[in-house]
């Protein structure tokens, strides 16, 4: 049983030589790299990085001027480019982070992929996204989901721009080797009616019979800002704690909005630093509302509404706001759980603050 | 409600100096690379690649002799490096496929990480690999797990050198952020018995009472060639197709083996093309037996025992054999399952052979 | 192999002597009783009944003039004992349905058992059910949980009684033998806070991060009418449909609230006779709104506020409201989805009226 | 909102006038029998019994005499009836027990019905039971799945009678009320072959891929004595044990082989009396080799090969083999668990013995 090799003979080269052989045979040698291959605790590539918003509005406006929206120019979008990732567009291995600038009466036309998007709006009001025909209207705070093979296009009837958070699993789907994309036949979709997904989800726990979803993602397409606020606020009289943390979910499963991402909802209240905790899994952080500063492996980032950070895997994290703050949040954290890889655990005491971010481009530089 | 955008200027660029903006910021326009982040159909990094048994055992022979098995430079391995991955010693985006060599009287040191590993064994016979105190007997086409976190050495107690395969996930975790290593306490683990795992599952669908179990692995470590082997020619006998296909499950749930990636077996009848098939995420195969040749996107590959190819995502493949072939592989379908990107589908006809592969260093030849 | 039976003789009898030794020796013959025990379609021993609110509704008064609630005395509760059952005291063989009287200032002490419970309030207010420490208001149209082994206690803190549905898996686990019952050892619990668990659960898909919860049912104890009515609202705007159908859930998982019976609502509209249809496993309806009338096996059932009635398995059904109706109502579906045993169909036409229910005592009689 | 109810008076009657009048209008006080609807522990009306072989088997024979297997007249079955059940021919509250003989050379027809059967040979050989066109072939120790809604007929091919136990969870279904029965359109099925299911499952862990099955049940519908026999003996191998227990599972789920309730088998060695152990839900066992004796709420009932017992909820049971003894066993198990009704312990100390069971018909008698 098995190949037989008694017949194969050894190469006879040095160790230089044999070096070089394996290379020619598209091999390479473990031992060369195991430290580096499988470290003792993450080495993540993903860098802790923070986008200043008063960096990148000026920048997503000019954009707006200059670049038209059309079919092949699809998409206003500045991605949140991780300087550890030699040069990819992505926020983080598995997360995708970005602004989107929708000008005035502007329309973004439809398609559909198989990563799937949420839209976090940070400003502006009229616009509504259009996923499957129900239009589903953006308002500040609103969280939208265009998930998996879900046809969308975006519609500003206002005379005001919007910007909105783009959040996608696109560097997971592109690792997975499973992008597909296809434009929709006609520029936009028609309009069926405007939030129907929420029509069918008013009451927590009422669902109608008969009802069946897709079991990918969500059947709820909008949480709205002024429920997610009702939401906090409630915890916040029945929990004494410095941060209250939401999760967005499927109502026909509980599991998250979306397979292959959690979307977040922090409160963090002044006065406190919470708890140093560590995870698996990288987060992109948007700052809502509120100002304050959270230390990532020592170094501190500093953040005002419209600030968008990133969180590598492992690395130790915690945050302090100094007036009441929300942080929306994205996180790999449900691929982790189901693939058996999550971990978290909090630190004993504080970590150490060693100095503060400075986005310099292209390294992370710390004052002294 | 919202973030405040009405006293922010736009910046007064031009084009350039804009697209300069916006690399200065760590900022990259969608726009300028929509159609390579988002292609129609999967664009793979993962290149179709076959690694010759007469090309990589002599050299895993002379590593034999040229590297000691000791701390520090554990595990006698050469990584199927896809020429694709600029580098990586990595097969595909999220398999990693090696030979590991273990000369007689040799012992590969105990340790743990959440990699999940896989053996597959070649050729040698009279070896262990001690899984948790469980000594797992490696003879030519066992299949011996080493999943995620669970201690484990090799222990060659015969005068003959083992060849293995060793399929992991590590590409995906690597992606992920999420590998954790830890060397045993002691050089190697302490044996409690021989294939105790195998004899808790020795009926199908027979079960132990009480038996608990990870959720995120099977409980049977070692699947037997001669269990496999009955399995391949029972279905042979009720089934009238060309191609037998066997995936390797934990009896407890009917899960895969591992929970990142599957395993499977598939017996190759001579005389007939198969079907063109192509699915999303990518296989690694393995040739125990038998000998015929792989189309992969028009491309032929010819294999013979010990040869190892790799399919990429939504890559045309279709099988033929000489004389009845074994194929052992490693897919990383359970994870596209988990997360709504699996597809696959059979072509209407056989895809058409465009050229041959020849494996020329760092790139895809074919003759014409 | 077996049982050697060679040496054992057959007995010369006679088959009416053969017929008793049957029966000395606790044996029974099938083929006497087949068409009995495997009827083609179900034989329900559940009848098709109806309790008029007017009724048991001064009963219940009287109950509470002549019955102390006190510890042994346990609960001033009127079942609704079908007559189909044998002198059972329950609505059908897997569910109970009850009313509860609880008259000012009174409390109803602490107990919990494996039975699950449900109250659904029909007239009174200023009442709470406390369920672990949780104090449950109870308004009418609320529904109210005390599931599997859950600390329950029941207060009037005002001066009018209140009466509410009490709707039990009962009979089920009697049937399963699993009845285990325990007294408080506090006459009643001490009140951690109000309603705590509707604070935890406020927009729809929004959860609370690191909550846990029993799976066998939902942590949220109270579903208060206004939400009920605003999904029901809600729902009557996008579907064109003379009946809303809603399910009580558990918000974490999307199953059922408990796991043992369904909890549902139905809101009629005028104007039209639902479809007829039949499925498996038996409900019970209470009117709480509006009145109409239920074909069952085509006799007409007419009902009015506070009224019950009772539908067997696989018995024909179809309701018509003459104005807006509302009915709660609990059903063993779930157990037999879980049992592979669910079954429904909507007829093609409506069945045939063939009279009129008229509840005398131990037998359903139809006006000709 | 709710139901006025100011206007509604009590009923000015006497206490036994307002217990008439419950009657009248079938409701039930529960407050006069609440201690016995929700004891502290179960009551289970199911008694524990034993039916002796040698009283049944000649009876069984006789019945082979005296009844013709043909339509109309189908199956000549012997039900082993519980005494506590008030004439219902169930062995216990959910669990259907009998005896079936089949003569040589006859068959009984094909038909269908969604409770779920399973057969366990005692002897005999020659016999198949075809199971939707898969001829199972029947040896002493097999055991044979007919699960919900499969079309199923048994065929002696054989000189000698066979007679199996019976195992249904028709008394379940009978409560749930979600019987039917249809007979097949021909007299027996068409074979497509023997032992079809068996092929395809050969190796543990070892599966088809694309294999598709209905979830409720196992698609392995027979389980051959030689398998069981090997399972048992290795685990004795390896576990220092007085009794090794398998449950017999769907090996594409690791769930119970049908779904309302579980197919076990216990090799119980001599020399040892098992701890005492209760659990809920009741359980049948069939001794199909060695004789022992358990003891069952203080009362011994000593067996033979061939004799049948049960044993209700919540009882204790303790076991101890004269020789190695094997009892397969069905129990209602699966259905408490889906349901959060299951509970178990082992006590502290072996229960007394009080008595040996003298079954006496129609009451349990103790020795003195």
């Amino acid at each position: 049983m098995g190949i037989d090799i008694s017949q194969t003979h050894t190469i006879e080269v040095g160790y230089d030589e044999f070096c070089g052989a394996l290379a020619a045979h598209d091999l390479q040698p473990l031992w060369k790299m195991a430290k580096w291959l499988m470290p003792e605790i993450p080495l993540p590539t993903t860098q802790p990085w923070l986008w200043k918003w008063d960096d990148v509005l000026p920048l997503a406006k000019r954009a707006g001027e200059l670049i038209a929206l059309e079919r092949g120019g699809d998409r206003r979008v500045l991605a949140l480019a991780n300087p550890g990732l030699k040069g990819l567009p992505f926020t983080s291995t598995t997360l995708w982070g970005a602004l989107q600038y929708l000008g005035p009466h502007e329309s973004a036309p439809a398609h559909h992929h198989t990563p799937s998007a949420i839209r976090f709006v940070l400003t502006g009001s009229g616009v509504y996204t259009t996923v499957n025909g129900d239009a589903c209207d953006m308002e500040p705070g609103d969280l939208i989901l265009t998930p998996n093979w879900n046809w969308h296009d975006h519609n500003n009837k206002s005379d005001e721009p919007m910007v909105w958070f783009d959040g996608l699993d696109l560097p997971l789907v592109t690792t997975l080797e499973s992008v597909f994309f296809e434009n929709h036949p006609g520029q936009l979709q028609p309009v069926e009616g405007h939030n129907l997904s929420e029509q069918g989800f008013v009451g927590v726990g009422l669902r109608e019979m008969g009802i069946t979803s897709p079991a990918a993602h969500s059947p709820l397409l909008r949480y709205r800002w002024a429920e997610t606020e009702r939401t906090l606020e409630s915890l916040h009289q029945v929990r004494d704690r410095s941060m209250i943390s939401l999760e967005f979910t499927n109502p026909l499963t509980g599991g998250p909005a979306v397979s292959t991402f959690a979307c977040e909802m922090y409160r963090i209240y002044p006065g406190e630093r919470n708890a140093t905790r560590r995870k698996t899994g990288s987060s992109v952080y948007v700052v809502f509302q509120g100002a304050g500063r959270t230390v990532i492996n020592g170094v501190l980032f500093e953040w005002e509404p419209g600030d968008i950070f990133v969180t590598p895997s492992w690395a130790s994290v915690d945050h302090e706001a100094f007036d009441r703050a929300d942080l929306f949040a994205i996180s790999d954290r449900p691929v982790l759980q189901l693939l058996h890889l999550y971990r978290e655990e909090e630190l004993a005491e504080h970590q150490e603050i060693v100095g503060t971010f400075v986005p310099l481009k292209g390294a992370l530089r710390t004052s002294e």
